[in-house]
């Protein structure tokens, strides 16, 4: 199939596949020859890609037997978050571009709508998929051309409020349609949770309750081997008799829980389902992240993300580093603070690793809160932790922090609570590409009257800002930085808290004033070199703050320049709108003044290197160039 | 106490309460005679100012009990939404100020923490009391110098999906804390969702179950009179055996249902709770809105909000209308459009009046979903419809809107989706203040690629723009209007889709050109006229949308003008900086041009009347004719 010598594997059956209607032939067994080659050729692929393995490999077993009993795209099988989707690609006429995985125009690493009609909901996010499919359900009920709706969701995805929310609404609805709980045993980072614990509990050993108990559940609609003395029965009643009351109380069928790696239980099941449910079921399906592939399975996480690596060892083939990452820096800065001052505590939503939180907690473990999957209920119990005395540091992506918006503004912002947030993964973040963008949190943090908005130029801006961030008690305050490394600049001893509201001048010039919120200030500073060898150095200076805005070091650009360009890694809204929003009440514009704000673009930008996207957005060390030439009218050829 | 005439129930008891120690003293006969005073005066107090009535009615003995059992303000007693702390407001301090209830300069209508140390959390939004308890819970854990927390939460709140996530992270926590569900068997609306038909079960008659299993529950915690074999005992262990289980797999103990009206199970229980708890405990306690005042009772929303009232006859006082409000026309223009395309549907997050989509559901009962207070859910499902062919509105306050934001990014947007976002409620809203403010959509939904997004200057715009919408199938639309009633103009007879990204001139005149994003365009018209009298008449124009927007429109302003206004009823970051942008784009600036932007400012506006927040805004005719006048360079006299 491949030419590439990593890809030893023979796949004679998987090589005749298609589509899932390729799956109607083939016989039970033959169906798990298939997951046995789906499962090598999902290693081969993310071993030359990098990207989520480990999800995908625990449910091969789950892909072939949805795509074998359901009629996709018919059926919309919906999978939350979609990290987990590349057999689910391989099998739905993406195998010959299962190699250009998360690269600039391959395939997404997530569900994406334009991408196929296999991919009814495309996903990044989590928990999600529940509701969707209860849309597809009502849409159906009420004359849509689809089929039923399958939702398959992970036990971390479904600690979400969302989740919750859409099954108690499918509940109250009590129209067919099916929820596959993943019960993976770890999401990203172990779980957390009392559901987790509960989950748990559904599969761990118990004894044998009163069977009687089970004609409540969903036994009238399990296939007749299960419903027979076998052990395999038992066990399924075991988890209907014990446990499966919360999903039932919501008004679901719990079935389970089954070996979601066993053929011989999910075709059954899942064909007796299909040929007999009539209302909302849950299918609790126990699963291995990693499954089938040793060095992912052995790694804690299961190999949830993973860059490109050798096949016969796992090893990892990362590029080497020239600098520590944001999210390094973010951890140890906050360690020494922390040592300062007993009242830091961290909070994020599942994202320890990526946000450096679980450093932390090596360090402080009871001063460190992982929420789990639940970004709302983080930022209000940050804001209780505040009310009560404590100082929150509260770590989430920027692009999760949207699931905490209102809480900023209702919880935080209008009680005026001292919150830090500690916003990672700010700017355009690669190969996740548009649902991980963290394009809108400048515009969305900085329209909130009270509170206190930084970005990092760099790692040691970023020292600093923590312990601004610290020092900073009289209300919320927020500082963001990108994904990856730093810049290389040389770091503090320790971080000094800055002058609230008070940015930086970076390089004195002449006619154009560059001010930069953000890590764009590299590539403004390249361009200024570059514009230095025309004899056209323009000024430059770190906004640091756009909130409260250094009117003192705007007033000098302005006085002292013919133009002023603004660059934020964010869209409109933001940084460059506040400023605007100054000049034109200062009556700046009104006898003339040259003003640029350079803004990510009104696109969603597909995923690509970082360099590539910015490229893509206008924002790199050229085009701000171009745009100081076009400023001062300098004729300059067109670039590509 | 009180010199109204109105005020005719005498209260010796509560006239000696300043403050909760002062319950202290008090037998328990005495406790319930406070109550019934404290009916008393919070019927007499709201019947002069108006408000939410029932919520706290149906928490009167709750209040009372906690106020008596626990220490406050050591103790966090956490009101979720806060509309029922009426009657907590009267027994800590603020009795002497309760008649000026969400008038300007009055007491907030919600819990405040700038108002009184005994509200340790402001709230106006649901379901958030569980996640700031758990903060306070864990900040004493951590050394903060707290009591006990107790979060007080409805059965419709407990739906709302933070309230999930915290319930599963407190119980993983396993520390002391309380959770009171108090369950009124209505919330605004009849009960939505699977939880709701649970909570009737755990408390409607059942065979008693296998008491042995009540030893799994929190029977050791309760008092020795429950424990005994009492009828109240045996009704409370009916609910541990059958049910309390959801909440027990969440690692709460369970203990209930108690009657929440009845002193006699809530003082002992609390006491009980109070001196032997260890871990997080729900108390479910079945009350009824609006308990003791017959009219508030026999209303189906249990006297939810009321305006002024006649204490013997419960008669609303309520000033006549000039117009019909913006949710009727929103509700009737929906209606109208749904007879013409059967795939329209409605959908509410537990807002089925205040959207109008009660109307809706009144002739299309199957096309009209509430999901509850669901807000993330509600975006997302309105999603899924709109991926399987459907045409959903979904009608959600503008600050409600704000829970469901990253679905709107994540899930509608990246996909373009074409769901309709009827955004009511947009801009300042009177007497519930700040919490409830729309400041905020114009900015987070116009930073969003591929969002068609309006405004109607009046509630004949808004016809057209319900159209509008259900024409547009391209990707989502969302159109906002104010609360309350209309400008009285005339209605067309149906509504036309409007062109996209077009505005419309409204009156030329010279000089300063004002472009309107809203309704403030009235206001603008009364600055015309007054202008008009000097000669000094400006062009108004309504730009309809904010994006895409209206560049024609714009250039010809900027080409016949010496100066642009605009003018939203929103924060900064929205209609007026995509303007801006526009401007500095196209070099209008360069050369001088007059341009000002007038947004809500940077603050949070508390409650007073809609007129009185708009002139603390810098918005009405009078603040708008002196924005011409300054810019025109016109001495005026400074107004107040």
């Amino acid at each position: 199939m491949s030419d590439n010598p990593n890809d030893q594997t023979a796949t004679p059956l998987l090589d005749k596949v298609r589509l899932p209607s390729d799956l109607k032939g083939l016989s039970d067994p033959e169906l798990k020859t298939l997951a046995t080659e789906l499962r090598a050729e999902t290693i081969s692929a993310v071993s030359q890609t990098g990207g989520h393995l480990g999800a995908g490999l625990g449910v091969v077993e789950l892909t072939v037997a949805l795509h074998a009993v359901f009629d996709a795209p018919r059926d919309k099988i919906v999978w939350d978050v979609g990290h987990q989707c590349y057999p689910h690609k391989i099998l739905t006429g993406r195998r010959d571009r299962i190699r250009t995985l998360r690269t600039k125009g391959g395939l997404s690493g997530f569900t994406k709508r334009s991408e196929s009609p296999y991919d009814p909901f495309g996903a990044g996010h989590s928990s999600t998929s529940i509701s969707a499919a209860t849309g597809f359900t009502m849409g159906r009920e009420l004359g849509a051309e689809t089929g039923d709706a399958i939702a398959v969701i992970g036990d971390g995805a479904m600690s979400g409020g969302m989740a919750f929310e859409a099954m108690n609404h499918a509940g109250h609805l009590g129209k067919r349609m099916f929820v596959v709980l993943n019960d993976n045993e770890m999401s990203i980072a172990p779980p957390v949770g009392a559901l987790s614990s509960y989950l748990t509990r559904l599969y761990s050993e118990a004894p044998l309750q009163d069977l009687k108990s089970a004609a409540k559940g969903a036994v009238g609609l399990l296939p007749v081997p299960f419903q027979q003395g076998a052990r395999r029965a038992k066990e399924m009643l075991k988890g209907i008799a014990m446990g499966g009351t919360l999903f039932e109380e919501l008004g679901f069928s719990y079935v389970g829980p089954v070996d979601g790696h066993d053929l011989d239980q999910l075709l059954p099941l899942l064909r007796t389902l299909k040929a007999r449910a009539t209302g909302p079921v849950l299918i609790h399906a126990v699963t291995k992240k990693g499954k089938g592939y040793g060095p992912a399975e052995n790694r804690p996480d299961g190999g949830h993300a993973t860059a490109k690596f050798d096949l016969s060892t796992g090893e990892q083939k990362k590029s080497p580093s020239n600098a520590p990452s944001y999210t390094k820096v973010f951890a140890e800065s906050l360690i020494k603070e922390a040592a300062k001052d007993e009242k830091i505590v961290g909070i994020t939503a599942a994202m320890p690793d990526g946000t450096g939180l679980k450093q932390f907690a090596g360090v402080y473990p009871r001063r460190c809160f992982d929420v789990g999957i639940a970004e709302q209920h983080a930022v209000t119990f940050s804001a209780g932790l505040a009310a009560s005395g404590m100082k929150p540091f509260c770590a989430i992506y920027s692009t999760f922090l949207q699931r905490g918006y209102d809480q900023i503004v209702h919880d935080v912002a209008i009680q005026r609570l001292p919150v830090r947030f500690a916003i990672d993964r700010a700017g355009l973040v690669g190969a996740d590409g548009a649902t991980h963008a963290g394009s809108f949190d400048v515009g969305f943090m900085s329209s909130l009257p009270g509170m206190v908005v930084m970005a990092a130029a760099d790692e040691a801006e970023l020292v600093h800002m923590v312990a601004t961030a610290a020092a900073y008690d009289d209300g919320p305050i927020a500082f963001r930085y990108p994904r990856g490394e730093g810049m290389g600049v040389d770091m503090p001893e320790e971080g000094v808290p800055l002058e609230i509201g008070k940015g930086r001048m970076i390089a004195e010039g002449a006619r154009v004033a560059i001010l930069s919120y953000g890590t764009r200030l590299a590539e403004v500073l390249k361009a200024r070199e570059a514009l230095q060898a025309r004899g056209l150095a323009p000024t430059v200076a770190d906004a640091r703050f756009v909130k409260p805005l250094d009117t003192d070091l705007i007033d000098r650009l302005v006085a002292g320049h013919e133009a002023l360009i603004c660059i934020e890694e964010g869209a409109i809204g933001g940084f460059g709108s506040h400023v605007a929003q100054y000049l034109s009440e200062q009556g700046v514009f009104d006898h003339g003044f040259k003003f640029r704000s350079m803004v990510l673009p009104d696109t969603f930008i597909d995923h690509a290197s970082p360099e590539d996207m910015y490229h893509s957005a206008g924002m790199d060390a050229p085009q701000i160039e171009a745009k100081v030439l076009e400023l001062l009218g300098v004729a300059v050829a067109k670039r590509a």
